[in-house]
């Protein structure tokens, strides 16, 4: 029986859908890798009670580690320390270290607001001072406090910004506390293979025949997803049962090994990023309206590659700076391949680059036709060598599902063509 | 005592984090709407003996409606509907008429398939039809009906693509079921006011002195939040409140007038986007890399006001897409308010604009200097009158929070210059 844990997520903005959690899914991946099983999350608002409901919920379910997020503010709606010492029975006492430390913080942040009443500061930070009796305090990234409160479960109360929260995560792993409650985990292995271009009816036709090729395939606990066009297979076993993902992976090789692009957990983007080594790109975005030069950039250190991009909203915009033919968008339309292919070569020349790729379509809801329904998408690659890879997809969902997806069919354009597997 | 409501959201995928739940802050809108108290919301993998336990922690919570998402499908790991019909001890029945349904539409799906074998989907469908004796149906969108399962509480049992959940929510809400259990809702108001460049314990101050001077304070409940920059203060009060709000409204104004942008809940975007009409607006953007063009553009109809922009990432491209002199970055580098100016200025010339805005920063991890380290930002912004507004700002965080930022800002300089109150 492996450690289980319950993250309970407070925030009434996070529970009326106004701020979307970012913490619940981060942490269920740090469990996950520790091997730790996380059975619940719960979301609820600022109301203590509701707090503590969630807390004796997960108490009830056996749960070995609590974690919290959110409600450390200086605010009175932030209740969350409070709530948890009443809950694990522990006094809130006064920690003047950490109350000295806040007060150091905040000195730093207010220089730039005389006009607020340092009084009145010192007195809210003084209430993020108050720690349950004998629980290990976590230092603050930001100005909030974390604890971890030793128990059966143990609890972990981590702030809500996310990067505050995830460096106080992996100083609050190490504490004896944590250390013991998830002392019985299993030792899971994970594996993650990635495919694009079949559809999930495919890989789910595959996986029934693998229930009978596949021996100890019921050991495998498999879970696919698909997600920006990609479906994601991420398996978790016990090491003893390496042999039967092994035979797993040989399956899906053999029906799907066109469509597998990653089996090492990497994603895309990773493994553009290491293909432009190099390189020197430039864009050309019309729809995607700089959607890709933005996620070509996302890593640090894309300097060294990324020349970078023009957003050729407007018509003008691609004769003007991309020096496409008026004459050829007035031909063919604005979402062509002959006018992708332009805006490319354009890029190319413009940049001095020598790797482009332009993606020209229609997002919508408007400018669709007949021929031309919305989800239109026209890409060209370039390359300096003369290669050039055109391609006109369909794409579906709605505007942003369109442009988001456009991004991700064109990093997979790059990836294939800069591996020189063809496209 | 109002109406109370949990949301129970399935699926393996979205407790790992793999997938981010979009079901779940859409429901908690809708409750809103309706005015029903929305408690908690929970999240589990696909055991049934998990979700049981939700269920069942929400009945003793005493809410008076359950809506399920998720765990629908025709696959094996799919157990929603026979682990809700245990909960609420109801037999599970197939329902001829929604067999034949969901038989027509898989049949409509299947003729770009002919090698699946027809009798296999057939068993797989079956198992979808199967229906908790005395349920209402809630016809499928997708593939899988819904139901909804009278009782203290009713449960409502959803899929979980959002594109068939929204509108089967529309019909399930119009049952007599979900009616009754909702009959005891308050009719609330809830307004929201949004802030720009305030500290949130600015204004955690003017709150604590609102509890002395605002009669009837106590009666609004407040949230605030961060966001992108932002505070956001939603309040919600019964109608009878309605002049401790506006007493509130007249202290906010007092306090923080120039810092507060919004108060009919209108975002900075929907602002910029009516501000924008009849301009004609193009970006040069170094750090952000595209983010702000993309951000224009989010909205349908965005191609009447952006030209478009230039991602100048490289130094070449600012001076030979931008026309910015090599010897200005030379000489101040290429974070830097001249040269910010200068790349402002060759986008509104080479896109024939009236408004132009450009970003230089640095992003970070890398790159920083003692005189300017990660998170140092120029902006510039450039109107066809000549009025220019030159900033350079100092933002937290790490890189993605850098260019998120940083495309916040250059929002709200837009906003400021282009409503006429300076900025």
């Amino acid at each position: 029986m492996s450690a289980r844990a319950g993250i309970v997520v407070t925030g009434t903005e996070v529970l009326t859908g106004r701020i979307q959690d970012r913490n619940g899914p981060w942490i269920a991946e740090r469990l996950l890798e520790l091997g730790v099983e996380l059975a619940h999350i719960t979301i609820c608002g600022d109301r203590p009670g509701d707090i503590e409901a969630q807390l004796r919920f997960l108490a009830a379910e056996g749960v070995d580690l609590i974690v919290t997020t959110g409600g450390l503010g200086p605010t009175a709606d932030d209740m969350t320390v409070a709530t948890v010492a009443r809950f694990c029975g522990r006094e809130l006492v006064l920690d003047s270290r950490v109350e000295d430390m806040i007060a150091d913080i905040v000195a730093g942040l207010m220089v730039r607001f005389p006009n607020v009443d340092p009084e009145a500061i010192r007195a809210a930070n003084r209430k993020q001072a108050l720690i349950p009796e004998g629980a290990h305090v976590l230092d603050p990234v930001g100005t909030a406090p974390g604890v971890v409160v030793p128990g059966k479960p143990t609890v972990v109360v981590l702030p809500g910004p996310p990067r505050e929260l995830q460096p106080m995560w992996k100083v609050a792993v190490q504490t004896p506390a944590v250390q013991e409650a998830i002392a019985h985990r299993t030792a899971y292995r994970q594996e993650t293979v990635r495919m694009f271009g079949l559809p999930e009816s495919g890989l789910a036709d595959t996986l029934r025949d693998a229930e009978h090729r596949v021996t100890g395939f019921d050991r495998l606990e498999i879970t696919t997803c698909l997600r920006r066009g990609e479906i994601e297979i991420v398996t978790r076993y016990e090491p003893d049962d390496a042999g039967a993902y092994a035979d797993l992976m040989t399956l899906l090789r053999e029906r799907h090994g066109n469509d597998i692009f990653s089996e090492d957990g990497s994603t895309v983007d990773e493994q553009v990023a290491r293909l432009l080594t190099g390189r020197w790109i430039a864009t050309a975005e019309s729809c995607t309206a700089g959607l890709l030069a933005a996620r070509l950039t996302e890593r640090p250190g894309s300097s060294a590659y990324v020349a970078g991009g023009v957003v050729s909203y407007s018509n003008q915009a691609k004769s003007e700076l991309l020096g496409v033919d008026p004459g050829l968008i007035e031909t063919h339309g604005a979402v062509s391949e002959p006018v992708a292919e332009a805006m490319a070569a354009g890029a190319m020349r413009r940049f001095g680059a020598d790797t482009a790729i332009a993606i020209t379509g229609i997002a919508g809801p408007g400018g669709g036709t007949p021929e031309k329904p919305v989800g239109t998408v026209c890409f060209s690659l370039m390359l300096a060598d003369g290669r050039t890879v055109t391609r006109t997809l369909q794409l579906p969902g709605n505007r942003a599902d369109v442009r988001e997806r456009s991004t991700t069919v064109a990093m997979h354009l790059l990836r294939r063509a800069l591996a020189g597997d063809g496209a």
